[in-house]
Parts: C-alpha cells; structure tokens; sequence
C-alpha cells in the first residue's frame, strides 16, 4: 500500500489511482507532474504528439484547434516561459516542450461569406488536448496543462487575432523523480484522484449533489 | 487501395486514414459512423465508458462534465430520441445508449462563498468526452457526437439547472454494416480526414491560412 503523506521516488499514476471498472491503462498513467528531467525532446516526438491530436472529433469536422510551441532552448523557449505565471514558470522550465492551445471561435473562411461563429470550438479543442495528452502519456512523457497564463500576452507574443480563443499553455516532458521539485512542492506531486462516478452519471435526469 | 466513392461492407477508419506520425491506433479507429446495430449493451459497458471518461485532466481538478444516460428501450430511451433533431434521430435509433454531456459552468459549493465561475468548463468536458469516445473505441463500440439536439427540452427533459450548460449528445453503438444504411446516407458513411499538420501546428507564432 502507498502512504500518500510520503512522497516515493518511483510513484506512477497506476499506483495510486483505482478505477471501478476496466478500462484503459493510459487514462490513470496520464497525470499532471511538476517534476520534469529538462531532457530534450525530439521535435518528430511533438510531431507525433500533435498528430494525435490531430485526429480529434470535432462538431462538421470544423477542426477548430490550433497549437503553437515551443522546443527547450529554441529561439522562442524564454519567451514562452515568461508567459506562463510565475508559479507554473517555476516548474514548467524544466519541460521539454511549452505548447500554447488556440480555438477557432468561427468556421468558415473571412474572405467569403462562408464565416459563421462556432459555438463547440472550445469544447472540441478540449477533445484535442486530451489526445495530445494521452499520445504523450503512450510515448513516455507527460503532459501537464496550464490554466495559469498571461493570456494577453500570449496573444500578442503569439500573434493571434481576436478570431481564436487562447486556452491554455501545456508543458510536455518527461517525469523526473519527486526529489528533483523544490521542497514545499514535493508533498504536492502526487496523482489526482476523481469524483465517485455516481457524481457525475445518472440514468434519466440529472442528479444534483442535494437532491 | 480503397476506392472511398464506394461504400465498403468492412470498412474501418484505419482502411482509409494515413497518419504522417506513429500515433496509437485508438486515435485513428475512433470514428463516428452513423449505421449502429441495434444491439443491447450491458450497462457495464457504459459505465466503463465513463470510467475512462471520468480520469480526464481539468483545471483546479474541478472535473465539470456530467452524463446523463438512457439505455436502449429503457423508460427513457424514446424520450431522448425525441431530444435529438430529426436528423440525428433517424440514425442514432439504431444506437445502443444515448448520452447528454453536461458541464458545470461554476465550481463551489452554491449554499457557501466558495462559488466561483469556471471559465473552462466546455475545454474540460470536450477532455472528458474524447476519453469516452476513445474508451467506446478500445471496447469494440464507437461513440458520434451530436451538435444537433434540442438544447431547451434537453435542459427541461434532463432537469438541468442554468448552472449547466447543454454540451452535446452522444449516441454510442455497435457499428453495423453500411448497407444497414437509407441509401442517402450510405455515400456519407466514409472516415472523415483531417487537415494537414501544417495547418494547425506552427512554432512561435500563429501561423494562419493568409500569412
């Protein structure tokens, strides 16, 4: 058994997360760490990552996920981590790689009367994110996402326009030991659990906490 | 080589979609068909579905989504064919669970201080619905997202508080051959693709159609 209060070099996600029925193993080996080894990643493995993303379902297929990044010490590498808030920059800038996710808040083409708002295209850029995540989790790294930016600045350093939505950052990397984080974040790197599914499926209608 | 103007008795979405990158084969099988079997599903099967669901990332671990499920010929099943718009419940009869994907707009308890908007709760429940409909995938099922539904009876129907915002529904099945099909549908009962990489991957700045 795992005491949860002890932080363990090798702790997985799969060690601490129980599921009530059998699914996947790639769902609770994805987690969110803070520890990560500042290795290089080859660009091909982002590549690889972003094609998983790729292949995301999306409301007419409208596709309305965009992703912009960064590789560790590329000419862009500061400059991404300086948009992160300065709790995530702490750790985030031992990641290999800072990914910013856009969404498309129209489908259609600006030039011709084709542009319509797209009301999902935050929602569908979601089901992106989560396959990126999980094609990381495949491949050994980690994928840890960032609702902590400076999301004006990311439009401006990004050159986005008012059209897309800025979601949020991603650092990518692979897991360094808990040992690696400083002191007062070590207690903290340990997997999420979830609410019992009976919070949140119910046959019908739905079950609100009071009923 | 497959001849896509003909429609294939076997035909999966592996047959006709070419990744550039080595991604797990989940992300290109999942796909959303329209021809569904009719069979009964164990409930088992969904739970596990969202299971899968239910170990997504979201923000602050806030976990917004919610499901709210009718199993073929159950007390609501005819009730929630009726949530869907003509179209998409002229297909997704034939499916073998229909599900509503909900996502909590606040985070908090409403009897304290603590309610808070939760401006991520679309990104974080489409996360949640691209788990499930991988999961559906891995167990031999395929899960099709609807945009089209009945989003004011969805609220009514499924006692759903403005707190909640109606996302999609979801019909999950067995896919069944495409001749099963009404003959105007069977031409469309093709894998969708995808845009190329290069069109929604760019390194430090936003690349857009025009640049």
């Amino acid at each position: 058994m795992n005491d949860l209060s002890q932080p363990v070099v090798s702790r997985t996600a799969t060690d601490v997360r129980r599921v009530g029925y059998p699914i996947e193993a790639l769902f609770t080996q994805r987690w969110s760490p803070r520890s990560f080894d500042r290795a290089p990643m080859p660009v091909d493995d982002l590549m690889t990552i972003f094609e998983a993303a790729r292949w995301a379902p999306s409301a007419y297929n409208v596709q309305p996920w965009r992703f912009v990044y960064a590789m560790r010490d590329d000419a862009y590498w500061q400059a991404f981590i300086g948009l992160l808030d300065p709790f995530n920059a702490s750790w985030a800038a031992n990641a290999s790689a800072l990914v910013f996710i856009l969404s498309d808040r129209f489908s259609g083409d600006e030039t011709k009367e084709s542009l319509r708002p797209f009301p999902s295209h935050s929602f569908d850029a979601g089901a992106a994110w989560a396959q990126l995540a999980l094609q990381a989790t495949a491949m050994g790294y980690q994928a840890h996402a960032m609702g902590g930016i400076h999301h004006d600045r990311v439009r401006e350093a990004l050159g986005v326009p008012e059209r897309f939505k800025v979601e949020i950052g991603v650092a990518v990397g692979t897991q360094a030991c808990v040992e690696k984080l400083p002191a007062e974040l070590q207690q903290r790197e340990v997997p999420s659990e979830r609410k019992a599914l009976s919070e949140i499926v119910s046959a019908g209608r739905l079950v609100l906490p009071n009923d």
